[in-house]
Protein backbone atom coordinates (compact mmCIF):
# COMPACT_ATOMS: atom_id res chain seq x y z
CA UNK A 1 0.00 0.00 0.00
CA UNK A 2 0.76 3.90 0.65
CA UNK A 3 3.76 4.88 2.50
CA UNK A 4 1.85 6.47 5.44
CA UNK A 5 2.67 10.33 4.35
CA UNK A 6 0.93 9.27 0.95
CA UNK A 7 -2.09 7.53 2.99
CA UNK A 8 -2.29 11.39 5.09
CA UNK A 9 -2.09 13.27 1.89
CA UNK A 10 -4.63 10.60 -0.09
CA UNK A 11 -6.96 11.90 3.20
CA UNK A 12 -9.66 14.75 2.36
CA UNK A 13 -12.90 15.94 3.61
CA UNK A 14 -15.67 14.41 1.13
CA UNK A 15 -19.05 16.76 0.80
CA UNK A 16 -20.25 14.71 -2.06
CA UNK A 17 -20.81 11.60 -2.66
CA UNK A 18 -21.81 8.58 -5.33
CA UNK A 19 -24.78 6.45 -5.23
CA UNK A 20 -22.35 3.27 -4.47
CA UNK A 21 -22.89 0.98 -1.88
CA UNK A 22 -19.96 0.27 0.80
CA UNK A 23 -19.73 -2.91 0.95
CA UNK A 24 -19.83 -4.42 4.32
CA UNK A 25 -16.07 -5.61 4.23
CA UNK A 26 -14.72 -2.18 4.22
CA UNK A 27 -17.12 -0.88 6.72
CA UNK A 28 -15.77 -3.13 8.94
CA UNK A 29 -12.10 -2.36 8.52
CA UNK A 30 -13.19 1.22 9.46
CA UNK A 31 -14.81 0.28 12.45
CA UNK A 32 -11.80 -2.08 13.77
CA UNK A 33 -9.70 1.04 13.38
CA UNK A 34 -11.61 2.71 15.71
CA UNK A 35 -11.53 -0.58 17.80
CA UNK A 36 -7.61 -1.08 18.01
CA UNK A 37 -7.21 2.71 18.73
CA UNK A 38 -5.69 3.53 22.06
CA UNK A 39 -7.21 5.17 24.88
CA UNK A 40 -6.59 6.74 28.38
CA UNK A 41 -6.33 4.15 30.62
CA UNK A 42 -7.81 1.98 27.92
CA UNK A 43 -10.88 2.69 28.63
CA UNK A 44 -12.33 2.78 25.07
CA UNK A 45 -15.28 4.91 26.20
CA UNK A 46 -17.18 4.83 22.70
CA UNK A 47 -19.95 3.61 20.45
CA UNK A 48 -20.67 3.46 16.77
CA UNK A 49 -23.96 3.76 15.01
CA UNK A 50 -23.72 2.31 11.72
CA UNK A 51 -26.92 4.42 9.97
CA UNK A 52 -27.83 2.98 6.49
CA UNK A 53 -31.80 4.04 6.41
CA UNK A 54 -32.25 6.43 3.77
CA UNK A 55 -34.51 8.39 5.85
CA UNK A 56 -32.93 8.55 9.04
CA UNK A 57 -29.95 9.75 7.13
CA UNK A 58 -31.99 12.71 5.39
CA UNK A 59 -32.76 13.21 9.40
CA UNK A 60 -29.29 13.41 10.05
CA UNK A 61 -28.43 15.62 7.51
CA UNK A 62 -31.66 17.90 8.37
CA UNK A 63 -29.80 17.70 12.13
CA UNK A 64 -26.08 18.80 10.71
CA UNK A 65 -27.62 22.18 9.68
CA UNK A 66 -28.79 20.90 6.15
CA UNK A 67 -25.81 19.17 5.30
CA UNK A 68 -27.21 17.71 2.53
CA UNK A 69 -24.03 15.33 1.75
CA UNK A 70 -25.13 13.75 5.06
CA UNK A 71 -27.72 11.89 3.02
CA UNK A 72 -26.13 11.15 0.42
CA UNK A 73 -23.31 9.01 1.95
CA UNK A 74 -24.77 4.97 1.91
CA UNK A 75 -23.64 4.96 5.86
CA UNK A 76 -23.16 7.50 8.21
CA UNK A 77 -21.28 6.28 11.45
CA UNK A 78 -22.24 8.39 14.55
CA UNK A 79 -19.47 8.09 16.98
CA UNK A 80 -20.59 7.97 21.06
CA UNK A 81 -18.72 8.76 23.75
CA UNK A 82 -19.99 6.98 26.70
CA UNK A 83 -18.16 8.96 29.49
CA UNK A 84 -18.12 12.55 28.83
CA UNK A 85 -17.08 13.53 32.65
CA UNK A 86 -13.54 12.60 32.84
CA UNK A 87 -10.80 14.96 32.92
CA UNK A 88 -7.09 13.96 33.08
CA UNK A 89 -4.34 15.54 35.19
CA UNK A 90 -3.40 17.57 32.45
CA UNK A 91 -6.71 19.42 32.83
CA UNK A 92 -8.00 18.35 29.53
CA UNK A 93 -11.24 16.44 29.08
CA UNK A 94 -10.34 12.67 28.35
CA UNK A 95 -13.42 11.64 25.69
CA UNK A 96 -13.07 14.25 23.25
CA UNK A 97 -8.73 13.14 23.01
CA UNK A 98 -10.04 9.16 23.30
CA UNK A 99 -13.09 9.43 20.50
CA UNK A 100 -10.45 11.43 18.32
CA UNK A 101 -8.10 8.80 17.95
CA UNK A 102 -10.40 6.63 16.92
CA UNK A 103 -12.30 8.12 14.82
CA UNK A 104 -8.70 9.56 12.97
CA UNK A 105 -8.24 5.80 12.61
CA UNK A 106 -11.60 5.56 10.77
CA UNK A 107 -10.90 8.19 8.92
CA UNK A 108 -7.63 6.92 7.56
CA UNK A 109 -8.66 3.63 7.20
CA UNK A 110 -11.52 4.32 4.92
CA UNK A 111 -9.43 6.63 3.02
CA UNK A 112 -6.90 3.38 2.59
CA UNK A 113 -10.13 2.05 0.92
CA UNK A 114 -10.48 4.96 -1.66
CA UNK A 115 -13.58 5.84 0.55
CA UNK A 116 -14.47 9.23 1.83
CA UNK A 117 -15.84 10.71 5.00
CA UNK A 118 -16.33 14.15 6.62
CA UNK A 119 -15.52 14.69 10.00
CA UNK A 120 -18.95 16.81 11.45
CA UNK A 121 -18.84 19.06 14.28
CA UNK A 122 -21.86 20.90 13.28
CA UNK A 123 -25.47 20.01 15.20
CA UNK A 124 -27.42 20.13 17.94
CA UNK A 125 -26.14 17.71 20.76
CA UNK A 126 -29.71 17.53 22.13
CA UNK A 127 -31.44 17.03 19.08
CA UNK A 128 -29.37 14.14 17.78
CA UNK A 129 -28.63 12.51 21.00
CA UNK A 130 -32.57 12.43 21.17
CA UNK A 131 -33.24 10.92 17.86
CA UNK A 132 -30.18 8.63 17.95
CA UNK A 133 -32.00 7.53 21.04
CA UNK A 134 -28.29 7.98 23.74
CA UNK A 135 -28.07 7.56 27.21
CA UNK A 136 -28.41 10.93 29.15
CA UNK A 137 -24.75 10.57 30.10
CA UNK A 138 -23.22 9.77 26.85
CA UNK A 139 -22.48 12.50 24.00
CA UNK A 140 -22.28 12.34 20.28
CA UNK A 141 -18.95 13.04 19.17
CA UNK A 142 -19.27 13.30 15.28
CA UNK A 143 -21.38 12.71 12.83
CA UNK A 144 -19.18 10.68 10.15
CA UNK A 145 -20.81 10.28 6.49
CA UNK A 146 -18.78 7.60 4.71
CA UNK A 147 -18.93 6.35 0.62
CA UNK A 148 -17.66 6.88 -2.44
CA UNK A 149 -16.27 10.85 -2.91
CA UNK A 150 -18.34 12.32 -6.38
CA UNK A 151 -16.65 15.23 -5.90
CA UNK A 152 -13.08 16.63 -6.91
CA UNK A 153 -9.99 16.90 -4.20
CA UNK A 154 -9.39 20.58 -3.12
CA UNK A 155 -6.10 21.20 -1.37
CA UNK A 156 -6.08 23.08 1.92
CA UNK A 157 -3.29 25.08 2.36
CA UNK A 158 -1.27 24.09 5.68
CA UNK A 159 1.27 26.37 7.67
CA UNK A 160 4.92 25.44 7.11
CA UNK A 161 6.56 23.81 9.59
CA UNK A 162 8.54 26.35 10.10
CA UNK A 163 5.68 28.17 11.66
CA UNK A 164 4.48 25.53 13.99
CA UNK A 165 7.45 24.35 15.42
CA UNK A 166 10.20 25.42 17.90
CA UNK A 167 13.06 24.42 19.69
CA UNK A 168 13.97 23.22 23.83
CA UNK A 169 11.10 26.24 25.06
CA UNK A 170 7.83 27.52 23.39
CA UNK A 171 9.19 30.20 20.59
CA UNK A 172 13.04 28.79 21.05
CA UNK A 173 14.92 28.73 17.37
CA UNK A 174 17.28 25.60 16.78
CA UNK A 175 20.32 27.52 16.86
CA UNK A 176 19.95 29.08 20.38
CA UNK A 177 19.98 25.59 21.43
CA UNK A 178 22.20 23.80 19.82
CA UNK B 1 5.05 -0.47 3.59
CA UNK B 2 2.66 -2.19 5.90
CA UNK B 3 -1.09 -1.92 5.38
CA UNK B 4 -2.52 0.69 7.42
CA UNK B 5 -4.27 -2.29 9.97
CA UNK B 6 -0.48 -3.20 10.38
CA UNK B 7 0.23 0.63 11.24
CA UNK B 8 -2.18 0.44 14.27
CA UNK B 9 -1.45 -3.09 14.98
CA UNK B 10 2.49 -1.67 15.14
CA UNK B 11 1.68 1.37 17.09
CA UNK B 12 2.13 1.06 20.54
CA UNK B 13 2.73 3.24 23.74
CA UNK B 14 6.30 2.51 25.11
CA UNK B 15 7.84 3.44 28.53
CA UNK B 16 11.09 2.20 28.23
CA UNK B 17 13.86 4.19 25.38
CA UNK B 18 17.26 2.99 23.99
CA UNK B 19 19.86 5.43 23.80
CA UNK B 20 19.90 5.52 20.39
CA UNK B 21 19.85 8.86 18.83
CA UNK B 22 16.65 9.45 16.11
CA UNK B 23 17.57 10.38 12.90
CA UNK B 24 16.66 14.38 12.38
CA UNK B 25 15.03 13.20 8.96
CA UNK B 26 12.42 11.18 10.99
CA UNK B 27 11.80 13.68 13.24
CA UNK B 28 10.58 15.88 10.66
CA UNK B 29 8.61 13.44 9.21
CA UNK B 30 6.86 12.99 12.38
CA UNK B 31 6.23 16.70 12.68
CA UNK B 32 5.08 16.96 9.14
CA UNK B 33 2.65 14.47 9.89
CA UNK B 34 0.82 16.40 12.66
CA UNK B 35 1.31 19.49 9.89
CA UNK B 36 -0.99 17.92 7.44
CA UNK B 37 -3.67 16.96 10.11
CA UNK B 38 -7.08 18.23 9.28
CA UNK B 39 -8.30 20.59 11.94
CA UNK B 40 -11.81 22.30 12.44
CA UNK B 41 -12.23 25.30 9.47
CA UNK B 42 -8.42 23.97 9.03
CA UNK B 43 -7.38 26.63 11.48
CA UNK B 44 -4.36 24.13 12.30
CA UNK B 45 -4.23 25.84 15.84
CA UNK B 46 -0.96 23.54 17.38
CA UNK B 47 2.21 24.25 18.17
CA UNK B 48 5.28 21.90 18.51
CA UNK B 49 8.58 22.21 20.93
CA UNK B 50 11.37 19.72 20.12
CA UNK B 51 13.22 18.85 23.71
CA UNK B 52 16.27 16.94 22.90
CA UNK B 53 18.56 19.04 26.12
CA UNK B 54 19.23 16.23 28.94
CA UNK B 55 18.68 18.42 31.75
CA UNK B 56 15.08 19.73 30.18
CA UNK B 57 13.87 16.04 29.31
CA UNK B 58 14.43 15.26 33.13
CA UNK B 59 12.81 18.34 34.46
CA UNK B 60 10.09 17.19 32.02
CA UNK B 61 10.32 13.44 33.17
CA UNK B 62 9.79 15.12 37.07
CA UNK B 63 6.74 17.45 35.94
CA UNK B 64 5.09 13.83 34.37
CA UNK B 65 5.12 13.13 37.86
CA UNK B 66 8.54 11.34 37.65
CA UNK B 67 8.16 9.02 34.88
CA UNK B 68 11.76 8.28 34.03
CA UNK B 69 11.27 7.25 30.45
CA UNK B 70 10.31 10.41 29.33
CA UNK B 71 13.72 11.74 29.93
CA UNK B 72 15.37 8.25 28.69
CA UNK B 73 13.73 8.92 25.11
CA UNK B 74 16.06 11.12 23.02
CA UNK B 75 13.15 13.25 22.01
CA UNK B 76 10.36 14.70 23.87
CA UNK B 77 7.59 16.48 21.71
CA UNK B 78 5.47 18.72 23.88
CA UNK B 79 2.71 19.51 21.63
CA UNK B 80 0.39 22.59 22.25
CA UNK B 81 -2.93 24.22 21.65
CA UNK B 82 -2.58 27.64 20.45
CA UNK B 83 -6.61 28.10 21.16
CA UNK B 84 -8.27 26.77 23.87
CA UNK B 85 -11.79 28.45 24.13
CA UNK B 86 -13.25 27.46 20.70
CA UNK B 87 -16.28 24.99 21.66
CA UNK B 88 -17.80 24.02 18.34
CA UNK B 89 -21.88 23.81 17.74
CA UNK B 90 -22.10 19.90 19.06
CA UNK B 91 -21.08 21.21 22.11
CA UNK B 92 -17.72 19.63 22.15
CA UNK B 93 -14.53 21.95 22.77
CA UNK B 94 -12.53 21.96 19.31
CA UNK B 95 -8.62 22.04 20.74
CA UNK B 96 -8.22 18.38 21.98
CA UNK B 97 -9.97 17.28 18.84
CA UNK B 98 -7.41 19.14 16.22
CA UNK B 99 -4.39 18.33 18.60
CA UNK B 100 -6.02 14.71 18.86
CA UNK B 101 -5.53 13.97 15.51
CA UNK B 102 -2.23 15.54 14.84
CA UNK B 103 -0.88 13.82 17.68
CA UNK B 104 -2.28 10.54 16.14
CA UNK B 105 -0.93 11.00 12.91
CA UNK B 106 2.31 11.50 14.80
CA UNK B 107 2.40 8.45 16.44
CA UNK B 108 1.24 6.76 13.67
CA UNK B 109 4.55 7.69 11.47
CA UNK B 110 6.53 7.20 14.53
CA UNK B 111 5.59 3.60 14.37
CA UNK B 112 5.85 3.41 10.44
CA UNK B 113 9.67 4.34 11.32
CA UNK B 114 9.85 1.62 14.21
CA UNK B 115 9.81 4.88 16.58
CA UNK B 116 8.11 4.46 20.13
CA UNK B 117 6.16 7.36 21.77
CA UNK B 118 3.87 7.68 24.89
CA UNK B 119 0.89 9.94 25.21
CA UNK B 120 1.36 11.61 27.90
CA UNK B 121 -1.57 13.31 30.06
CA UNK B 122 -0.27 13.26 33.09
CA UNK B 123 1.81 15.91 34.42
CA UNK B 124 0.56 19.27 36.15
CA UNK B 125 -0.84 22.02 33.52
CA UNK B 126 0.28 25.02 35.21
CA UNK B 127 4.01 23.87 35.79
CA UNK B 128 4.45 22.34 32.56
CA UNK B 129 3.30 25.60 30.77
CA UNK B 130 5.57 27.80 33.03
CA UNK B 131 9.08 25.38 32.32
CA UNK B 132 7.94 25.40 28.48
CA UNK B 133 7.13 29.18 28.58
CA UNK B 134 3.96 28.69 27.04
CA UNK B 135 1.66 32.26 26.42
CA UNK B 136 -0.96 32.53 29.17
CA UNK B 137 -4.08 31.72 25.89
CA UNK B 138 -2.44 28.45 25.16
CA UNK B 139 -2.53 25.09 26.72
CA UNK B 140 0.06 22.17 26.73
CA UNK B 141 -1.98 19.32 25.24
CA UNK B 142 0.10 16.24 25.62
CA UNK B 143 4.11 15.53 26.38
CA UNK B 144 5.23 13.26 24.25
CA UNK B 145 8.46 10.92 23.97
CA UNK B 146 9.94 9.87 21.33
CA UNK B 147 12.22 6.91 20.39
CA UNK B 148 13.20 3.51 19.85
CA UNK B 149 11.56 0.80 21.76
CA UNK B 150 13.26 -0.92 24.81
CA UNK B 151 10.36 -2.97 26.15
CA UNK B 152 8.48 -5.71 24.87
CA UNK B 153 5.41 -5.05 23.25
CA UNK B 154 2.56 -5.50 25.66
CA UNK B 155 -0.69 -6.14 23.80
CA UNK B 156 -3.51 -4.36 25.42
CA UNK B 157 -6.77 -6.04 25.38
CA UNK B 158 -10.05 -4.72 23.33
CA UNK B 159 -13.55 -5.04 23.32
CA UNK B 160 -14.87 -7.20 20.37
CA UNK B 161 -16.61 -5.00 17.93
CA UNK B 162 -20.26 -6.67 18.99
CA UNK B 163 -19.62 -4.70 22.08
CA UNK B 164 -19.74 -1.30 20.70
CA UNK B 165 -21.23 -1.41 17.45
CA UNK B 166 -24.96 -0.63 16.96
CA UNK B 167 -27.05 -0.55 14.31
CA UNK B 168 -29.63 2.47 12.92
CA UNK B 169 -29.92 3.87 16.56
CA UNK B 170 -27.92 3.70 20.13
CA UNK B 171 -28.32 0.29 21.13
CA UNK B 172 -29.91 -1.18 17.69
CA UNK B 173 -29.22 -4.48 16.22
CA UNK B 174 -28.62 -5.30 12.44
CA UNK B 175 -31.33 -7.77 12.63
CA UNK B 176 -34.29 -5.13 13.83
CA UNK B 177 -32.93 -2.87 11.01
CA UNK B 178 -32.78 -4.93 7.89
Amino acid sequence: MDSFAELMRKRRSVRSYLDKPVPCDDIRAVLEAARLAPSARNRQPWHFVVVTDERRRSKLAEICGQQQFVAEAPVVVVAVATESERIMTCDIPAYPVDLSIAVTQMILAAAERGLGTCWIGYFDQEEAAKFMQIPDDHKIFTVLPLGYPADEPVDKERRPLADMVSFEVFGGSREGTK
